[in-house]
């Protein structure tokens, strides 16, 4: 049976783990100079209905290092359920490559390839969530949380407008046993469908979840994420309406951050409008780990690839003798 | 001497029958788990006047099973005959890649390309023909004909207008000995052209040839082809007007089907309307190999590259080591 | 640290023949049929402002031979400086790429590229200069030289209009001691700031530079250069005004060629414009060596490639070896 990776939610704690620490075992033999070969003459077929270099690049990247190939599909090329129904194109494509990942403009239309491709298919983001965000996202809060603190014991705090990428972090956060916050104004809070999510979430995790637009909630966060002023899918406001909601209080700058803990780090899923969600005295901070948490995006990709092309273990088993070698 | 696949018209029937059996034998390879490198390092140019999705991924996923790498000129990045002669393109090109393939809005261009090129071109499809999809078409039938029954005594069918993968198909299937029909209304059949050069195949191969909209002609049909309603080349009639012409005398199904061989096969380049040339009932039912079909355009593509880059003899000895060791 | 390839004014006379050097030793090996892996799963981002079809597929096959990948950003698909700042831009695509090259509109963007990149960058072109398009074209004058001649000796003059590749062109060939000509027509001839660095580069090289319109300077030519009669960055004059100021005078015709060396040789960077810049009969002629000179762009390229990415001696240790077996 073939697996797709279209919502964390889909997944246990145990597995998401899993899929982080594949992630950083990869990262260290590749860093290591050891090539991997475990997608030798694969192809990954990506399909973008919407543009997005970062996704592009990480996925494409992340394919050649493992020694695959990946095939892009731009904007306008492909048209899911234009020409010809989706059921077909998903058909059609499993017969021409080994696995499928998609940014599709509807999340139904993820779900639709997912249900029918015979081959796994990667969400790589739709109008409701952004899953392999949300793994690099945990990879780097791992890499960067204060020693001597688990997971269960942070405090993430995302500023700003309800992106999918603030729902998909509320998600995985909460799933996972963390605290998470939602600190954003009335009208772009997280909804109620999210809530729920993330409160059951709570309830089997331990984890913790609040949406408020009181600055209180700052206090303590040992990560700080915001994303641009605008959701990607809906109408955008014009920019001044847009700054009146959002600009002084929820702007990431060095004075929010010391509301926060003093070893609190400073995310952002990219690409960033300096000067407006975060200054450049925030971004070119130590306190910033955004381009880490960008190459993080390459991290889970590489094993998000191995693990639903079925190569997990023969991976680990080359990677650790690699390292071992060293 | 280097080769061009332009039309199948200018290779014998065993050199095609050959090119069948290469693609299947390489498919078999494949499927059984042994990466190929016979094309290792080797570059394709593709060029694309026209989008083709299945076409571009095919060919991609193709050089990539061979070790080489495919690059993709979308539309609009080339332009064949623009800004410089179609004669320097093809003297830089050939210098750059080492096989190249173009999807053409006139045939006069693929023509002028593969004289002009000292590498090998392959078409990808033009406004006359689409030998490409002939190759696949041709594997298809050998893979799904009634056991017992030789190819020369098939009775296949195409239903609706003269496309040219109409054409295509009743070029190939009379030139190799088969019985070729098209079903179609009067003023959308194939025009002199063709039906010379399938009566003259005919007289070569003993296969014989008929245009009618008779629907008797369906009668005993072992395969059934059917394509849009509309030329990718023409100027096309208003949506409304085509189905006049077309429906319901033309769609594909599943009464239609009544009306051939029991065991009667349902086959669509792609991709479908569905709904119009053919009913969902017809390509969802066990009798359609459409998928196979596309797939099969994959099956093609490694044969050509293999054999127009002058590697088929090594291909054959390490597939068939291959397969002697599993 | 790492290097960036963006003027070749940076770089010392011996670093240049160096990359010549290496470039046709890479060419060697790889023509006598020997497979390179020394850039193995390693990706080179390709940036593109502006498009250049010559530019992307060299570089995408030179990645390919070196058993590495290119991506290609095509125009639209990434714009530096305009979502976010270039700074970002060069800060997350050197956490997802090994090696940058990028064609830009204004030359200050590759310069913010390799400033702000922390791997290497290649300038493609800018409206400055055009830099890989020196290196091929120092490794075809080397190749085609007169024999007994030496570099010093070469008279290379660049017929027509003043664009970036006239003046890379006048940059290198001083810089290497050679003696360079631009025979232009006022208000089209090399500005002040190409003419002082070719001065100054004169000085130190012992080459010599002329600026003319005075076509007794083509007399004993050993290569005559053009390019199109309209600058790719410049507002474009309508067609007719343009061939008033150029046409007869400098126009590379045969009458031309004769009043050069008997052995003259005509270079072209493509694509050309027939029966504008140069004549059928020049472009068709044996003193073209237009499409040897497309060919080197390609060879620059892999030894750019190979040279910033840091393993070329490992590249020539490889290379010797192979050639040696031979």
């Amino acid at each position: 049976m073939k697996k797709d990776f279209v919502d964390t939610q889909d997944f246990t704690k145990e597995e998401l783990i899993d899929l982080v620490d594949l992630g950083l075992l990869i990262k260290e033999n590749i860093k290591a100079g050891f090539p991997l070969n475990v997608l030798y003459h694969k192809t990954l077929g990506m399909i973008f209905e919407q543009s997005s270099t970062r996704t592009r690049v990480s996925f494409e990247t992340a394919m050649t290092q493992l020694g695959g190939h990946a095939q892009y599909l731009a904007p306008g090329q492909i048209q899911l359920g234009k020409h010809e129904s989706l059921y077909d194109t998903a058909k059609v494509l499993s017969r021409l490559v080994d696995i499928l990942m998609a940014r599709v403009q509807k999340h139904e239309s993820i779900a639709s390839l997912a249900k029918n491709a015979t081959v796994p298919v990667i969400n790589g983001m739709s109008d409701y969530n952004h899953p392999t965000q949300e793994l690099g996202d945990i990879t780097t809060i791992y890499e960067h949380m204060p020693k001597g603190k688990k997971f269960e014991d942070l405090k993430i705090v995302f500023v700003g407008d309800a992106t999918q990428v603030c729902a998909s972090l509320g998600m995985v956060v909460t799933h996972l046993g963390g605290n998470f916050v939602h600190f954003g104004p009335k009208g772009f809070q997280l909804n109620d469908h999210f809530r729920k999510i993330c409160e059951e979430n709570c309830k089997k995790s331990g984890g913790s979840f609040l949406v408020t637009d009181d600055e209180s909630a700052l206090k303590d966060a040992d990560f700080i994420y915001t994303d641009v002023w605008y959701g990607l899918y809906e109408s955008e406001l014009p920019e001044e309406e847009r700054k009146k909601i959002f600009y002084p209080k929820y702007q990431v700058n060095m004075d929010m951050l010391k509301k926060c803990s003093p070893h609190v780090k400073f995310m952002h899923c990219l690409p960033a409008t300096r000067g407006e969600e975060v200054t450049d005295e925030v971004m070119d901070s130590e306190y910033s780990i955004a381009f880490d948490e960008a190459e993080n995006r390459l991290t889970a990709m590489r094993a998000l690839l191995v693990y639903f092309m079925g190569v997990e273990d023969e991976t680990v088993a080359i990677c650790k003798k690699n390292l071992e070698r060293k």
